[in-house]
């Protein structure tokens, strides 16, 4: 690994972001459901968005903003409701979300990006929104404790804020890169996951942001599910304000590898903790290939294995149920020869080998019990054709999920 | 409809068929876990077979029986153990419980085919199935409460028997379809599900029956889902004894027809219940897709609203959460225009429009509630494209599934 510092902070970490939180009252009451992302200077921006054929209007808006060619200073999220299935109105409350901020923070109206999560099919309560846009302006601040009231703020059905951040050097520059997500239902993206808002001060060209964006949310938020169900809203933006002052990073230079595996330990750690932070889980589990002829064969199979019901009811249970594993992995869609399959469970309890070729060893249940009790859990299973590898991250379907889903709205 | 009598029984109700139940102790004890059904002469076989990469050695077996030209007088069925991932070994038990099943029956080796259902990876204790071989051809007989046993025999996480039956005729001779089938975790066929057995005297040629049996999966036990895991065991038998002494079926002609819609009565009713008794479930939920271009993107709409894990939360909850329904939609990979859906609840309850042209209607939750309160419950969108449909059926998402699969193995 390259020579990369990991520091606490989220949103506000990199020079010149601001952030705030506001209670508006858009639906929940008693706590924060406004955030705002600020830049004192305008920024480049890059974003991924949902591939579901229903695209919320805060999607459709984002993703013309981010195509154009105007910088973006301010980004409105609210985590009350989704404005997805909303229409015409829904659109007309991103222009006058973007209009009211524009006036309130004195910046470029077009540059403008909003969020939204939460209840599908509502219309929002502009009023209130505009209420909370005047508080956000109010209240925004540079430090740490800024950038966590916002990512305590986009907050729906998660039980904890998701912030990561790092730093490294460009020529004697300090760059730094983080951000702030939220899950935690509805998510198996398939582009990117709910919201991810990633900021950094580091001066790159449009093109190098959104290409190091679009390659990195493969392994990362692509790679993470929760229930298999992909979101209309999905969405991560990645803001660029050049503060850092470094020297410009572009494609296929040594400075642009570097931006890429700053930015992939910021995404990492937020989709590993939307998997872990899943409605109702209790614990992370990771699925891991190995011995792979390709990459894409790899991710295949591990994904198959963290979106299977049933390997996920059987870690919640603790009960090393390695026939539903290897039953996932076998209709993922991707070849492989299951008489050469060796399995292992992990954790920080240990490490143990379940199968070999495809049989099963006599191994200890009661170990693998313990292994499966840990909050963080891998399934490594070694196909034996090559050496490629992929990991991908779920976890474990509980009452807990059933709870929040089977009554979400009232 | 054409003239088709609905009767009771399963896979006796056709000449010529015997069945029985026996307690073998293979995994439950006090209760029976071993079927057979057997044939006075013997039978064409048509088998439909799992898509998954991981076969268990009974779905091996099958295939090879059903592809030789070998005819078939007799299915050995076991419920508690799945005989997959079990290697070599596996395989040579399916060896010997057709040369134990021929032994005693006195029927062709060849023919024998088998079935297990259960726990993956575990070793079948072949002693027990031999003794229980035994039971089951001293217990045969050809009446209705046979076939009943042997409905019951093959039950897992069941809560009900699953049966079906139905007559037509053919130049006045009367043709019987009837046949059970068990489901109800690991339900996501991909091909057909868990194990259904389909008995008829239609005399038909070995190609009518494998043709009329791959058309019909399509529509029917491809089109249910549980869980969305295809498992390693799935597996649709037909056979054929012939005793109804009709003329002949062959492929294109008027007969074949009959025969085809009889069997999908059967191949439907069947399908239905195996959603309808999902694990856990407390309702069938059937999705319809009407007004569609085509009828495949119809049926790839209807499965992802049945696969979804939220949509199924909030049958269970009663909420008319319709935005994941839509997103669900959305997700499913067929294209069509979000903003002309209109979408409808449906049950015994009354029928009610929610939303219209993608937009919600200021309709009663009340009523929405007391329409998603009933068994069974449809939801109907009309995608306004064109005249093909589809439907797909699956169950709610309860604290059942949950309290079922996180310590199945115990």
């Amino acid at each position: 690994m390259m020579d990369m510092k990991v520091i606490e902070g989220g949103v506000t970490a990199a020079k010149g972001f601001q952030a705030a939180a506001a209670a508006a009252e858009i639906k929940y009451q008693g706590r924060t459901d406004m955030a705002l992302i600020y830049s004192e200077k305008p920024c480049k921006t890059a974003g991924t968005f949902t591939t579901n054929v229903v695209k919320a209007a805060p999607v459709k808006w984002d993703r013309a903003v981010v195509e154009s060619k105007v910088k973006s200073q301010a980004v409105i999220v609210n985590s009350g409701i989704a404005n997805a299935c909303t229409g015409e109105e829904g659109m007309s409350y991103c222009r006058e979300t973007a209009k009211e901020a524009a006036k309130v923070l004195g910046v470029d109206e077009a540059g403008v990006l909003v969020g939204s999560t939460g209840v599908i099919g509502m219309q929002l309560p502009i009023d209130r929104i505009k209420a909370g846009i005047s508080k956000l302006a109010d209240a925004k601040k540079g430090d740490l404790a800024s950038g966590t009231e916002a990512a305590k703020a986009i907050m729906t059905t998660d039980t904890e804020k998701k912030e990561a951040a790092v730093t490294f050097e460009i020529g004697g520059k300090t760059v730094t890169v983080g951000g702030m997500a939220k899950g935690s239902g509805m998510i198996h993206p398939n582009m990117c996951t709910m919201l991810s808002f990633i900021t950094t001060d580091a001066k790159i060209s449009k093109k190098a942001l959104q290409k190091a964006l679009s390659t990195d949310i493969e392994d990362t938020y692509n790679m993470i599910s929760v229930d298999g169900d992909t979101s209309t809203n999905d969405t991560v933006l990645l803001l660029a304000n050049g503060m850092a002052d470094n020297k410009k990073i572009k494609v296929g230079t040594p400075e642009y590898d570097l931006f890429l595996e700053a930015l992939h330990y910021v995404n990492e750690t937020l989709a590993k903790k939307m998997a872990g932070d899943g409605e109702g889980a209790t614990a992370l589990f990771e699925a891991k290939i190995i011995g792979a002829s390709t990459k894409e064969q790899a991710k295949i199979l591990a994904k198959s294995i963290v979106c299977s019901n049933l390997t996920k009811a059987a870690i919640a249970g603790h009960d090393a149920n390695w026939g539903r594993i290897l039953c996932a992995m076998g209709y993922s869609g991707a070849e492989f020869d299951p008489e050469k399959v060796d399995l292992y469970f992990e954790s920080a309890a240990g490490k143990l080998k379940i199968i070999e070729n495809g049989v099963a060893l006599d191994y200890s249940e009661e170990k693998a019990t313990e292994i499966l009790s840990q909050p963080e859990v891998t399934a490594v299973a070694d196909i034996k054709e090559g050496d490629e590898e992929a990991a991908a991250w779920g976890c474990d379907l509980t009452h807990g999920y059933i709870e929040i889903n089977a009554d979400y709205r009232s």
